[in-house]
């Protein structure tokens, strides 16, 4: 049967989802849990990649097993198993032909902002550090231009090896909280470091160094500016994963 | 002269405040900090210990010293040297007959509750998990209880040596927030285990398995009630100390 797993994680102390040789993953350290329950080496497959320090409040992932447990009990067998930073949230019966991957339609990100002069030790973990006096204004322009289908090369990491850069941003939106304010985006797939790049850019509008012109000259070219900044693992979190 | 400094830490790594032969504590990195930029060995004195693994928001300390970096500068330059997860937030010139731990007239801790039935890695580490369905009315009313001069010695965690425990409350508040919610308990000084302690007996009150009438017996007869159990460090957080 195939089991569908909703997981959160702190990625602090990991090199990212994706197993790897040189160094522990969220992925190595979920199928090493589900071979301790179930005695056999299984791969348990992401909707994608998270990059090393990035968080979780809700990757999913998909494995195939003949155990007996129950699907909606498996997370609490899991977690038995689990450390703190990684967590089962939700197990279910999925259907043969899903994929977290493939069957992926949607994803939601979180970059997140705290304003101040200072590294805050308690905030900084989940946490970007910015100084007040953003022109939000300006940056809720940026954040609409960026909404809808579009060449994102000039928003991507160095090091893809994409050779499709387009994808379609379905919303951006801020949300301010008590002390800093987190960005929401939601788009149909990402590239690499794209949401980071996209947080970098927004902040350079909110502080007056570009314009919402450039972002848009940069959608057009493709072309990276270099106020464009990619912002820091820590501040980013998978939401969620949708598949409807 | 005299600096003042409100200090705030992420205790996670710690053994508390209280510099200790067996463990790194707060005090020993500041100390050393201090150190590092005035070449001298300096005792840099808290307004109180916290235990090992409680946070801090707006710790206050002070230290002596005859270098020449301006009091209210002394923070970024003790921020250079110190980790990520203890950062000076204020540096200030205190008169000299202040004194962070013997000035201090009151002091505010938070007590951080996540509703979930799962460890929720995201939350986890400044919050305890609690499940859902607590009676915050009784809730309010076992904290109104707590308020005002009372023998404390109920309230207090094994292995305390002090011998008046007769403390002040000024203020208990419960504060919701998304997901959860805070305890914010004010007094003029706690004693050892005091705050997670009372965050376990009103849990214990929210859960029914004590009644507002226990609260107010172990007041009277400073006897612990069983259900009274102390709540883990990391949810604890010295909010802030005041000193008019």
């Amino acid at each position: 049967m195939k089991i569908m797993l909703t997981v959160s994680y702190d990625g602090t102390g990991y090199c990212g989802w994706q197993r790897q040789k040189n160094g522990l993953t969220v992925q190595q350290v979920l199928e090493e849990a589900v071979e301790k329950l179930t005695g056999k080496k299984t791969t348990v497959t992401g909707s994608g990649r998270t990059d090393s320090g990035v968080h979780a409040k809700a990757q999913v992932a998909h494995f195939t097993t003949d155990a007996t447990i129950p699907p909606e009990k498996f997370y609490l067998a899991l977690n038995a198993v689990l450390p703190a930073d990684i967590k089962v949230v939700k197990s279910r019966l999925a259907d043969e032909s899903f994929h977290a991957r493939f069957s992926a339609k949607k994803k939601t990100y979180s970059y997140n902002f705290y304003f101040s002069d200072v590294v805050l030790p308690l905030n900084d973990r989940y946490a970007c550090r910015v100084e007040e006096g953003l022109d939000f204004a300006a940056m809720t322009l940026a954040a609409n231009a960026l909404c809808g289908e579009h060449d994102f090369a000039a928003f991507c990491g160095v090091g893809s090896l994409v050779k499709d850069t387009v994808r379609t941003i379905y919303d951006v939106t801020f949300k301010k909280l008590g002390g800093g304010f987190s960005v929401f985006v939601t788009g149909n797939g990402f590239l690499y470091n794209m949401v980071r790049v996209i947080a970098g850019a927004l902040i350079a509008v909110g502080k007056g160094e570009i314009t919402v012109g450039d972002i848009e000259s940069a959608l057009i070219t493709g072309e990276r500016n270099k106020a464009f900044k990619t912002m820091p693992a820590n501040g980013l979190i998978l939401e969620k994963v949708e598949y409807l």
